[in-house]
């Protein structure tokens, strides 16, 4: 494994106008889902992320579009991740897509997508 | 297993005045602690709380002095929980502690100690 800096990175929309705790709620949520799926893909991963105070960044887009989009190209550079669809049960519609988790993963392979994005 | 809802509930401090993001991630890292600590207490109740949609909610005190006493009540109680303590190195001194994750666990459970608090 790389000497890389291993991290996860929350992207958000910021065009929701979420309350604080359910913004909250949806980045943690985002947080949990892709850490499954990196477990899933690559234990040493996740586990020197854990050992090594989980750092997380949370960023923002400014809509949908741009959410799905970001979650296609990690997909296809197989960098595991996650999209939140919210079940709209409380403030938002069914079905609206909130949140996108990606990683734990090297930072660097993380960066190459997300580096012009501002942090939330 | 009695058929209560499980839920996940985080506590934050609303005197920190954190950003958005900073506590977004403070809520994600206390969800993601805490499940851990449930996961190891009772397979049973994490997964089917994994199963029903998650459901997590963030509530709020008023200091560490009541975050700490939460955390104590619920260890007394014996249900999972996890108090994060930040490592200070953007916008909090090393050690503060920031946020309390209990659970997933019996709502019931949970909601005897938590029902006076406002959500976040």
């Amino acid at each position: 494994m790389p000497t890389d800096e291993i991290k996860q990175v929350i992207i958000v929309r910021k065009d929701l106008e979420m309350g604080k705790g359910k913004l909250a709620a949806q980045v943690a949520h985002a947080s949990l889902m892709s850490y499954f799926e990196a477990e899933r893909n690559d234990k040493k991963i996740t586990a020197s992320w854990l050992g090594s105070g989980e750092k997380k960044i949370v960023l923002k887009v400014n809509d949908e579009e741009a959410l799905v989009k970001f979650y296609n190209a990690f997909q296809f550079k197989k960098v595991p991740c996650a999209l939140v669809t919210d079940a709209g049960l409380t403030e938002l519609p069914p079905g609206t897509k909130t949140a996108l988790g990606i990683g734990p993963w090297l930072g660097s392979e993380i960066d190459k997508l997300t580096i012009s994005l501002p942090l939330l």
